[in-house]
Order: structure tokens, then sequence, then C-alpha cells
């Protein structure tokens, strides 16, 4: 079966659709830190989005696309937590019902504000329970719509709303992009906005970047097709531990990425810990990990410009606190 | 003798200077906050400014105005840190030598940096010394050119480009001010947002917000003239502790503004928690000074547009995890 991927009017299409409701997040750079990484560094900031996280755009895209008629069933997702803010924020708005399955040890601050979204939450144990057979079973009985966190052409498109921004934004910043890090978990925000740049500005290479142990998508990437992590143990980027590439993410990847970086825990918290004194930033530690690579000298900085996508800053303080003093 | 007052046409032309040096901060609001307060919260956030603050808009604007057969005699500046900050960096980007004089307790970030931005520092003792005068010494000695914390037109014109920028983004999010509430030290930053407001959006009432004790604008806008502090003790907000209103910026304030508030440091320290929690901000507390106004219910919320000025992020990260911590 051909799977359908998304193109750049379908991507302007969701800026249009999301546009009166989401933040034009900034485009960030720190004098300090390019003096000290003999380049330009651009973040452009998502943690700022509503629900502190890109996830926003790609739920609210993909739920504005249901049928009125399907509407009063209301919507499912499962989500460590991003994706299940994005998800019950945009169905609030849009004045739809929302369940959203969630594992019972993603961070307190992201089960409590999905609730606060309005959404029914199922929490599922991440170990002995299948996430997505969960969810499928509860769109079926309840004749709702799935929103998968991903693997999904709406959810890509408004994801690459960010791509379409950041061209925007570095061009009146006189910027030309050599290359452009981005978390990646299943995929949906990488394959999104490195579908916007291969039009709007090809010679940027564009790199995913995972934490150590689920590099899922820069081992698949390296071998032309799809691989699964060994370990589904821990990290601290509770964000980014999908356990494969997704199908429709991966087709885009794979001709789109230049390829992808894995960075361990302590290079997160250091750049944790950069973004709070550099740039006043909170950041969760998926949202930093593309900074983590620039950090960690995983790529060539002297006389480039690259941008790195920090992409949510939903952290528990307790873990921010101690990622901050360094204990 | 009659005082220049700046106009929106200086305004205006300070935002074309400062345009492709600044960073154009966004605006931003919550739901649950939103909720919360029955009402509608836009939060102008200056701490991702360059330099951590807004200061860096005024002095760039100014320090541009020095005839060029000036520049290489430099620019000195007298700063509790975040005007500094502001100055040391635009000297650096525009090349002219800089001599900032500081208090020697401010927030070590803010001395550090300022240093780091290239600039020669001189510590004074705040209850000994005279800055004014210190300031003035210096400049008399190398010809060089005074930059002005707050009582300078062209200062003024530079941070009234944060009115301009709030004006054009609270129209595009459909949002018509109903007021806007300003922290305050000499009244710079006031001042200018206050002018850009009266003839861009003449039916939002501005007030300022200052910490409790150092109240001197709030209680010379009563009393029709300018008064000082009685205290030069201590206020957790470092930034704000200017002892009396600047003579022009009150010549503008005591006409544009409609009030002033004055907020404890415990409901300041709420409000960078807020600030953490809602918006995954680092405020500073001086920055945070008129959320908290708006969050201890200075003003009426319930069905008002309120947006309020987070003017700067520059805090040291101890005392900003005391805050966040409640210890």
């Amino acid at each position: 079966m051909k799977l359908i991927q998304p193109t750049l009017r379908d991507i302007k299409r969701a800026a249009k659709c999301i546009r009166p409701y989401t933040i034009v997040t900034p485009l960030l750079e720190s004098g300090f830190l390019n003096e000290q990484i003999q380049g330009r560094l651009l973040l452009k900031v998502e943690s700022l989005q509503r629900t502190g996280s890109f996830k926003f755009r790609g739920a609210f895209n993909a739920i504005s696309q249901i049928p009125v008629s399907k509407r009063e069933h209301g919507v499912v997702a499962y989500s460590s937590g991003n994706h299940a803010q994005g998800v019950a924020a945009a169905a609030q708005l849009l004045n739809l019902p929302a369940v959203i399955v969630m594992p019972e040890d993603a961070p307190t601050i992201k089960i409590n504000n999905t609730r606060r979204y309005g959404a029914e939450v199922v929490l599922y144990d991440r170990d002995r329970d299948n996430r997505e057979k969960i969810g499928k079973e509860i769109a079926l009985s309840r004749s709702a719509t799935l929103i998968k966190p991903y693997d999904d052409v709406n959810v890509i498109s408004g994801q690459g709303t960010i791509g379409v921004e950041i061209v925007g934004q570095a061009q009146s910043m006189g910027a030309v992009l050599n290359s452009m890090l981005i978390p990646c978990g299943g995929g949906g925000l990488s394959s999104g906005i490195a579908t916007a740049l291969s039009e709007l500005n090809p010679f940027c290479s564009v790199y995913s970047v995972e934490p150590e142990g689920f590099d899922d998508t820069a081992r698949s990437l390296r071998l032309g097709h799809c691989v699964s992590n060994k370990v589904t143990s821990a990290s601290i980027c509770d964000s980014l531990l999908a356990p494969t590439p997704g199908e429709l993410t991966f087709s885009l990847n794979k001709n789109l990425l230049a390829g992808g970086f894995a960075v361990t825990d302590k290079e997160t918290m250091n750049a944790v810990r950069v973004a709070f004194n550099f740039f006043k930033l909170v950041l969760e530690p998926g949202g930093a990990v593309a900074l983590a690579a620039v950090l960690s000298h995983k790529i060539e900085t002297k006389n480039k410009t690259i941008c790195v996508v920090c992409s949510g800053g939903n952290v528990d303080s307790d873990l921010f606190i101690r990622i901050i003093t360094g204990n």
C-alpha cells in the first residue's frame, strides 16, 4: 500500500488552520554561545507553544479535519504526555470530548495538565500493556477518532508548520541555515519540518536527535530500514521513548534526513542548564536533545549556522531543579 | 527648561534602528490562567530579549545616535545590572568601548555578563557612593558619552518599541487591550510604552508596578509631583530600586499613566512561580512584578484583557531555585 505523504501545500494549509490558536514561537540566539561554538546557533523555542510543546500544532490540525458528523463522538489518543496535552487542549478548543491513554509513570505535570484541559485520562502500565491496542479499543467502542501521535499525515503537516516559521524568521535575521537538528521520538516533528525545508531551504541538512539507547531512527536511517530499540528501560527524556520509527514518518525521514545523532542523559542535562542560563528558558529533557547534540560536538559548528528545535518544556519542577543544581 | 519628550515618530524610528539586532519577543497566554482570572492575560516576554531584559532596546537606540566623531571615546553607564548588560552588549555590537558603574551587591550573573560583553566594570557601594557622580566623572575624564538608564529621550524611545510590538501582536490575536501593567524602576519602560499606546491604543489604561517600599512612581502619580522612596533598604527586586522617578520619565508618566501599583516580595515570588509553571519562563523578581499585581488582584480581571510586561530574566540560579521551591 502506498503511503500518502504530506507536501508543502499540506503544511501551508495546516499553518493557516492553526494560526489563530498557536504562538509564533521565537527564534533565539545568544552572543555568548555563538562565540563559544564559533558559529551561529538559533533556537526555535516550542516550549513556549500553547500546552508547552510543539504537539499542539499537529493535534489541532488533525482534529480540525474531522468531519462535523463524527465530531460528537470525540477523539482518542495515546501519548506519554505532550501529545496528550496537545490533543486535550485542541479538543477543548474545538468542543470535542477527548480520552487520553497515558503511561502511569508519565510526569505528574503532564497527567494533571491533560485532565485540566478537560480530557478523560486512562492510565496504563508501560511494561505490561499495549497502548495502541487500548487506544484502538476505546476508539472502536465510542466511534471516536484516533489521533495518532506521529504516524498521520495531518499531524505531520501540523508539526511541519514550524519549518515554515523558521525559514521566515531566519531570513529576517539574515541567517542562512546550514543544518537543523530536531528532537525525535516517533519522527513526526522531524519528518514534518524536513518536508517543509526540502522545498523552502533544500541546502539545509536536517538531522534527528534521540536519547542514547532510544536511537531507533538514527540506526534505521543508517540501515535503510526500520529497526526497534533493544531496551525499553530508562532515559531522562520521557517524551522520546517511542520504540520504533513510524511507518509514514520513516518513509519521509529516510529520504529527507541527512542522518541522526544520539545524546546521553548527561549531555541532555547540560543542555537544559545552558537553556536556563543563556536563554532564560525552562526545557524538559526531551526538548533539549537537539541543543545537547550541538553542545556536545556531534556536528561541526565553526562558521556554520545551525538551528535546533527546543520541542517542549513540560518538566516536573523537582527534576528541573535537580538538573539545574547538578544533583 | 522645557523637556524634549519622545513621540510615536521617535519610537517608530527607534524600532527601525534596533530591528536587525533585537528579538521580537512573543506575547504569550495560558488557557489555565485565563480561566483562573476569568479574563485574558497576555505576557510580553522581554526576558527573552537579547541580554535577558528590555534594556538592550533603549541602550542600542541611544548608542546608535552618538555622532561618529564621538564614538571612539566610548560610553559610560551606571546600572544595577540590566541596563549595564544592555549598554555593554550594544556597545560591543557597535564597536565602542564601554565602562559600566555597578553596585557591588548586584547579582553575580549581571556583573559577570556585563564583563563578558567586553565592558570595563567599576563597582560602587550602594549605601556610601553616588553612582551618578561616579558615572559623570568617568564620562568627563574620558570624553565618553553617558548613557542614562532611563531619563533620556533615545532610551525611552527604544523601550517604547515594545508598545508598538504589543499593539500589533494583540491585534493579530484578536485581543483588545483594556489595560497594561509595566514594571517600573526609573520609569523609562512605562513612559516609552505609554507614549506608544497613547497614540496607537488610547483606550488602554497603563499602570506602573513597583515593589512595596520602592513605589516612588505610584506615590508621585497620586501627589502630582516627584517624591522619593523613604527607604533604600531591601527588596527582592534588585532591578527596580531607583530612589525617585526620572524628571523626563515622570513628565510623561504623570500625563499618560492611569496610576501605579505596589506588590510585596511574596506576591512577586508567587508570580515567578506562575511564570515557571504556566509559561516555562525564567523571570527575575523585578521582571515579574506586573504579573504579580494581576495575580494578587490589584486590578479587576473579570472579562478584561490585560497585558503585563515581563521585563527581565537575569536571576542568579540559587535565588531562582529558592523561589521555585518556596524556601
